[in-house]
């Protein structure tokens, strides 16, 4: 089967690597940026385009979701599978007279950052049980959590991630503003940080929670609100409300 | 030199752990429930009790903020060493004809979770160089960051600790929420979660920052303020407007 990965970004690169690693043959990564398709090129062997799409039975488009529309019409082949990697779009985001499917990583890329593909989920879309199949074959290669999963399913995995990955990061940033400020290294909050999330490998969240806001001590909630202001203070406020709420307090 | 700890809860016992691993003597450790304390040891061989406090030239208060003024008033002995271990609190708190100061360590405790003792930073402060030097004594044996910090500086060291610990382990509850609804396991966001914290390790968290609000995705941002609402759609809209400020969107 002839493979071509469209984009030449985080998740283009790392899903290439991933390809290469567990000998998937690439046919071709196709792109705009010839100077990121160069590197990935070199790197991992796969030969690149910036003009000439390559035949294909199968396209993995993993362009940002704004652009997995008009990227998708490049591909004119008829009767072949095409798959985004979008969390947030449904598969009939794609047009053309192919396939549609949908081949979701649930993982932050940077290209810099070495990952370790098996444990990355992958949810998949298609429109058929052949696909599916084929799908699927690729995917648990890389990976060993691999699940089906509609466009509606995806929206919530897509939602989740958000205030479990990117927003927890933007915590990290008004972190270490407040820190900064003080002259206090943000390093010697990581072995904090490390154990908070080693913690929800274990026990529930909900059961982990610890800090003012669940013992309701209005001392130092009052002298937190003191200390902050403009976004950190209304973070602040917004999630000491939020647990008071789930914990009824 | 004679050491009690007062207190039976998750950092008196690992307070406790962490003077026997580094051979660091402990006269007695002291409180008022005396199932946890008999627990503690018959762990870690310490003796106990719940009535009468051993005579020791120093006392390390390990109990709630709200206890901390109330327990210090029973130690009567004149002409010692007393730390409470709170972020948040004076030194000035403890009442008493003796030396005061504050021993905090930065760390997130449970009684069941094992922990690199060597890892968590000791925030200490003393009202003169000879505890001072007694309690970095103490912590250097323990711990390989050690540091002198105010009040003033401590106060932000806990509010820095709520932002990256307390709050975020609340998003890991609403993200959990999120997941079930839609009976998706929420181990499958753990690897994400993992390398969101990875990251951190080696890039600012300003520049590691993705998802929609960052990349002003307003077709994405719209689409999931429909799936929210009560307190999870609050956390959304106010992460994100700080997201924006943050990066001038």
């Amino acid at each position: 089967m002839q493979t071509v990965i469209i984009g030449s970004g985080n998740v283009a690169y790392h899903l290439a690597k991933a390809f290469v690693l567990n000998t998937i043959p690439l046919a071709q990564i196709f792109g705009r940026n010839e100077e990121d398709l160069k590197e990935i090129s070199e790197e991992l062997n796969i030969p690149y385009s910036t003009d000439k799409l390559e035949d294909a039975d199968l396209y993995i488009i993993c362009v940002s979701d704004g652009s997995v529309e008009n990227v998708s019409k490049l591909i004119t082949k008829k009767n072949c599978l095409v798959a985004h990697t979008s969390g947030s779009l449904p598969k009939e985001i794609l047009e053309g007279e192919y396939r549609k499917s949908s081949f979701y990583p649930l993982q932050t890329f940077s290209k810099s950052k070495e990952l370790d593909y098996k444990k990355i989920p992958f949810f998949i879309e298609t429109e058929n049980e052949f696909d599916k199949r084929v799908l699927f074959e690729i995917a648990t290669k890389i990976s060993e959590n691999v699940m089906e999963s509609s466009h509606e399913k995806r929206k919530y995995i897509h939602l989740t991630a958000v205030f479990a990955c990117n927003f927890v990061n933007h915590l990290f940033s008004r972190a270490k503003e407040i820190s900064d400020s003080q002259q206090i290294p943000f390093d010697y909050f990581l072995p904090l940080i490390d154990e908070t999330v080693q913690k929800i490998h274990e026990i529930e969240p909900k059961s982990a929670q610890t800090g003012p806001a669940v013992r309701n001590d209005v001392r130092v909630l009052q002298l937190h609100e003191q200390l902050l202001q403009g976004e950190s203070l209304e973070i602040y406020k917004t999630m000491n409300h939020s647990i008071k709420k789930m914990y009824e307090l």
